[in-house]
């Protein structure tokens, strides 16, 4: 197995470009508070986030160190990391949970001027609105604006150790994938398919299966978001697995459709065009492409061209999370780079509602793309009834 | 295994305490954003939410049925539940990714006064901070200010079929951590463990083992936030595993510490003091005292009134999150009420930096409190090296 954790020059290098963009934009810092965000600038990766009690914030001043203002819980774990400033205070503290030590920590190590927060599309503001409001008093005469999408652009591109670990993330996911005839067969139950197959994952060296979707049926789902239900499987089923497994903090996120028995001929030849759409948009992913050129690309063998986004999108980037920019919609003009790791994710409509989807990852390299998960081929995979 | 879901008249009642609870704070209207607040006002149960891409509204009048305003994917899922009214648009949206749509549906169903947000402690708005800046302005003349906690007070109070739920994750994990031995010994390191016991709890029932924390070595652990580490396991090493695991969308939130082997003098007598305080905690646990109380009853045991809590807190509330109202903590003075389910979490400090934790779930019912998971015997538990 790939190794833990990142050199610190990677990190030293995360924030002189970070630092970089600042400048440019006119930034004398950026605060950064969720999962995501901090795991990226300093390695800090624990499971507690899933505890909404405590904030944790991480300055990143535009010249110098970054300081951690977190709770003292999480000083040892942070002493780890690359981090050497790390400022605790007692948290839950109910009448002042980290405001005045990281209002006071903002006004001595930047002084004056303004910081960036992460405040675009697909972000949030992990600590209490109301304790937001007195962090913005608090801080004058520092202001707090937002961050002009620096730590999106920067995360967007990843490094080829990044790439590494969705890498290592997509081949378990692919082991589990191939182990699928192990617990899927008729008469099971949904909702013990997917307590199987996260047990799959596990056994074929997940951390943790934070995302699993999927549904079953004669032709296909009705949607991809659904919890599993107590509904047996039947020969017939298109069964579609859709996973979002980490290593080392990072996600791969593609699907799997399986025909349990003999496929309806509806669902082969859906699945034969996703493969297709897949790989249109796989040759079309190259730098100076841009996120809309690859739904075209797919939107293209998918409709002819209706270019509906009704549902969703035709793909995404991802990395320390499931989902990250840029979406592949027509409006998305993003423009491609090397480093960039995304998902492509045809959707298809079959009948009574239904459909199908099916998914991979790639990342795009100098030249081209380079798949990430196990390319499928055109025809679906059928299970034993 | 328990039944899925809630009977519509529990969100019946959710909604009609919500809106008393509006009456009394001159509100007009509630907004929710998270995946807690939004699956306890409506069921709408999705790891979806593992996807930061796209925003997800509530609004729940002062008068009448609530208003799910989501993006499109989610239309399918939310038209199982009670809500009726479901709004949506085509999401991820770069120009407008439901600010209108939603400030529009805050003045027709609200018309004027003020909607409140969810703000203080333990909170956070699931929505960028520059949306929500627009949705203010957009949503005049119907102010946005906070909920004055009624969410929070809502949710503490469990009904029956919640603590059914929370109990059911208990019994899940009290069934997986009696098969540790099978997974843990001499030389195993404790990153398998981890994904060995992940294993155990999903065969044992869990839907998802959204927390894993844990720490081993001959007297104990330096924290208890650390991801596994590649160590192996050693003869005379305390093994802790600390799972919050859900079912149906509730969750549990228990540890249990093994001895690999002969354990060490002072882990033992640290085992033995962990499970009196816990007793302590649990005798004063009843309807009229607060978490202070029980912090204190507990504080008294370990330290005999030090009263330190530099590292956290004795316990807290938990349900469709890990960790929820209130602390125990000697600030919270949270008046405890039948229905509420808290974890009691005593800590000691063992040698060499390192601690012992025990942690046990308990429900507040009329005459004192009831335990939700199964009670530990004061010798800790020894498994074959």
């Amino acid at each position: 197995m790939a190794e833990r954790g990142f050199p610190k020059a990677e990190f030293e290098s995360r924030l002189a470009r970070a630092q970089a963009a600042m400048a440019r934009e006119g930034l004398d810092g950026l605060l950064v508070t969720t999962h995501p965000d901090v795991y990226y600038f300093t390695g800090f990766l624990t499971g507690f986030w899933e505890s909404p009690t405590r904030p944790w914030f991480v300055l990143l001043p535009l010249a110098g160190a970054p300081v951690a203002v977190i709770p003292g819980i999480g000083a040892v774990l942070m002493a780890k990391t690359w981090v050497a400033e790390i400022r605790t205070w007692a948290s839950p503290d109910l009448f002042d949970d980290g405001v005045s030590l990281l209002a006071d920590t903002v006004k001595e190590v930047i002084g004056s001027g303004r910081i960036g927060i992460p405040d675009g599309h697909e972000t949030h503001l992990r600590m209490p609105v109301a304790d937001f409001e007195r962090l913005k008093t608090a801080c004058a005469p520092v202001g707090i604006t937002g961050d002009a999408g620096i730590v999106r652009a920067l995360r967007m591109i990843k490094s080829e150790a990044e790439v590494t670990k969705i890498e290592t993330a997509c081949a378990i996911a692919g082991r589990a994938f191939e182990r699928v005839g192990e617990i899927a067969r008729t008469g099971e139950t949904l909702a013990s398919v997917f307590r199987r197959f996260q047990m799959l994952c596990l056994e074929e060296g997940a951390d943790q299966v934070r995302y699993l979707a999927g549904g079953a049926g004669p032709s296909g789902y009705a949607d991809v978001i659904s919890p599993a239900s107590d509904t047996p499987l039947q020969e017939g089923d298109c069964l579609m697995l859709d996973t979002g497994l980490t290593r080392d903090g990072y996600f791969c996120d593609y699907d799997r459709n399986f025909a349990i028995g003999k496929p309806d001929a509806l669902v082969r030849t859906a699945h034969e065009k996703l493969i297709e759409a897949t790989h249109s948009g796989f040759a079309a992913a190259r730098p100076g492409a841009t996120a809309a050129d690859l739904f075209h690309a797919m939107d293209k063998v998918l409709t002819g061209g209706e270019a509906r986004t009704d549902n969703g999108r035709l793909g995404h980037g991802l990395g320390i999370q499931l989902t990250e920019w840029p979406s592949l919609i027509p409006a998305d003009e993003t423009v491609l780079e090397p480093g960039m790791v995304l998902t492509l994710e045809p959707g298809i409509e079959t009948r009574d509602g239904n459909m199908l989807v099916h998914e991979e990852n790639i990342v795009i390299t100098e030249n081209g793309a380079r798949w990430l998960s196990p390319l499928q081929i055109p025809a679906i995979r059928v299970l034993a009834p």
